[in-house]
């Protein structure tokens, strides 16, 4: 008889989509049925636990009248499952993520993108992994490879490492895609003259930044991604605060009120780029923004630093992520490189994550 | 109440005893038990199915005079075993590899560093993966994660990618330790005059090599990798001789008797790989030896190559494996590089496939 699992997927957006699409192409000796589709104000809901028809999903949500479940509800909803349930979270919902421990201590395994409840303050971390993979049929299991790199194997391999006796020694990355480019852009190996605020403008027109580009440019998004590998790697990181994180953005403009206007001002503040790079390429390096863990000396932190010219950080192109892992076993350290961000690659890392989950509880 | 499963180990040389160190210090919510452990000659084999004692291993060993099994007498004892039974081969041996249909017939799992299995005759490689991971009661499920790489998270991650709908476009990588090592001495961006025939003595040396270099030269290891990544990638490759492999013995030395007149004739030939090198370094680029899989073309090679400073496989250092794969997801290529080779590196694979296992078949 063919094993099942039942799945809830919370968000419909750019990862959602991709996600459904990816999940209804799968061939798998598993079945996995969409059971609840939800966003933020409306949900498609099976009312008997049979799969949900999910051919023309935008459609079917445009059209119901069903709004979506509170946290309670839709907790009480998937303990009545007849088959084990995953719970994917394509949100970036704050909420959600906060009610993951009592998901799992309700059965619920969880597979999510959402960087939240992982980088957020230090008790939720320990709350949601207190009982997970404990013991299959009453705590959930938590899987998050694209909290951290999109659909690059990161996450599962680390945690592997560290399994099977490994020890991580430091971790440095650059786990932006957005500020990737712009660095990429503006400290080249070849001197260039070009502007930071000028590639800033121009990441944004790209569509590459968030809409006011100083949620990429004030390091948080970094910062939370530092918060996930460095507690993986066994540091009690408080919160994605509690540690040195670099912004690039000039204090002076950092309480301006529009981003138009922070915009307009930036290239009064590309003196001191512009001086860092000089800096760095009379000493044969590049500028790169990265994360740090140093696990022996028990630091985290995101900075601006430098790279030799034959540092495979160096040679970076595009939007990529790269991350350099050292540890007991890799001195020389292990480097994974990729796009970082994007619907597909996150989709593929959302469901790895449900198909390693459906192979353990799936019955 | 606790699952577990239970283990047969075969072979206890570099990555075995690895192996068997990194898994009795494993601390994990299900119990993995060895019931079995043999070499070529002799075996401690637990005839009530309960956990042996491993701590003196290598003594125990050493005293039994309880012989190793036949093949048949191996699949006897283990159809038996009251758990679910995980076969971890960590020998080289071909008999063994031929047999892994059988073993996962008769729902026996698999886990291993083995190449030869899934580098030989197709029509193996359709066995064993005929039936592999069906039913996980009926059929054993066969994971080799080390066999190319060692414990670089190369495999499951290919495999998660296509089995979610990505499509591999090219692989190319750096596979053996030993030739990574020779190509990133022999051609460097700062030029330098050191002979191929140096370095292969060097290499030699420091115990790199095998202990005959040409079996590291003639590039059929590489190929035996390139087999295995193909074939993931879906291409139907009849055996590892089936594709063009460039062989860096000279044709003249391929039947010099003894390794060690090889060695001495070799410096005869520097003249060529020298041309080469200076005709390289011309274009601005080096010399690597590499493994290549072109899927819309269906063709696989083992080649020397010549790639721009700026490449990441131009600033390789030591013996480390690098691979860069593009896919229809990721255009701009994932890359994956670290050690290759060693005994722990490679038993961590090992027992990640076994941990990866066990939490799909624990009972
Ligand atoms: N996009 C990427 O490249 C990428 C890469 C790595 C990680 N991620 C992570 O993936 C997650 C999703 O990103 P995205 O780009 O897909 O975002 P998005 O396009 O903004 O989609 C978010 C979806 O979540 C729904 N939603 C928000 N709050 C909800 C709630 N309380 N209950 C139910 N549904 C709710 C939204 O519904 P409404 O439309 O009704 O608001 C929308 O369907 C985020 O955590 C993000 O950080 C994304
Ligand atoms: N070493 C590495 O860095 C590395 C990296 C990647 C993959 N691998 C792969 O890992 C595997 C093991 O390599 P290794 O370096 O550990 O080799 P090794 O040190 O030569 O050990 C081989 C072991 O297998 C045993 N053996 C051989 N034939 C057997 C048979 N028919 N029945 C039972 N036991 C048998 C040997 O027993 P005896 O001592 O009695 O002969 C020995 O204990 C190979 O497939 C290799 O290609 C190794």
């Amino acid at each position: 008889m063919t094993k099942s699992v039942n799945i809830a997927i919370i968000g419909a957006g750019v990862v959602g989509s991709a996600f459904i699409n990816q999940l209804t192409a799968l061939k798998s000796s598993i079945n996995y049925n969409v059971i609840l589709l939800s966003t933020s104000k409306k949900a498609l809901i099976s009312n008997n636990y049979n799969p949900l028809d999910l051919s023309n999903f935008q459609d079917s949500l445009s059209k119901t009248t069903q709004s979506s479940l509170s946290i309670d509800d839709l907790i009480a909803y998937l303990v009545k499952s007849p088959k084990p349930t995953i719970l994917v979270d394509n949100t970036s919902n704050e909420l959600m993520a906060n009610s993951y421990p009592l998901f799992i201590n309700n059965g619920i395994s969880i597979a999510t993108p959402n960087k939240k409840a992982f980088s957020s303050d230090l008790k939720l971390w320990n709350d949601i992994f207190e009982n997970e993979g404990k013991d299959n049929d009453k705590f959930g299991l938590c899987y998050h490879e694209s909290s951290v790199g999109a659909g690059l194997p990161l996450i599962s391999p680390l945690k592997e490492m560290i399994s099977t006796g490994d020890e991580v020694k430091t971790i440095e990355g650059i786990f932006s895609g957005t500020l990737s480019y712009i660095f990429n852009e503006f400290s080249t190996i070849e001197s260039n003259n070009t502007k930071f605020s000028d590639i800033v403008k121009i990441a944004k027109d790209l569509g590459y930044t968030e809409p006011d580009p100083r949620d990429d440019l004030n390091g948080l998004d970094v910062a939370r991604k530092v918060t996930i590998l460095a507690r993986i790697s066994g540091l009690d990181i408080q919160s994605p605060t509690s540690f040195p994180v670099h912004s690039l953005i000039p204090k002076d403009l950092e309480s301006v009120e529009s981003s138009d206007e922070y915009m307009q001002k930036l290239p009064n503040f590309d003196n001191e780029m512009d001086e860092l790079k000089l800096q760095a390429s009379k000493e044969g390096k590049v500028l790169r923004f990265i994360g740090k863990v140093d696990v022996l000396a028990n630091k985290a932190s995101v900075e601006i630093a430098k790279y030799d010219y034959s540092h495979p950080f160096a040679s970076l192109k595009g939007s990529d992520n790269v991350i350099s892992i050292k540890t007991k076993r890799y001195p020389n350290p292990l480097i994974i490189q990729g796009a970082g961000a994007g619907a597909d690659v996150t989709a593929m890392g959302v469901l790895g994550d449900v198909i390693k989950i459906g192979q353990r509880i799936a019955k």
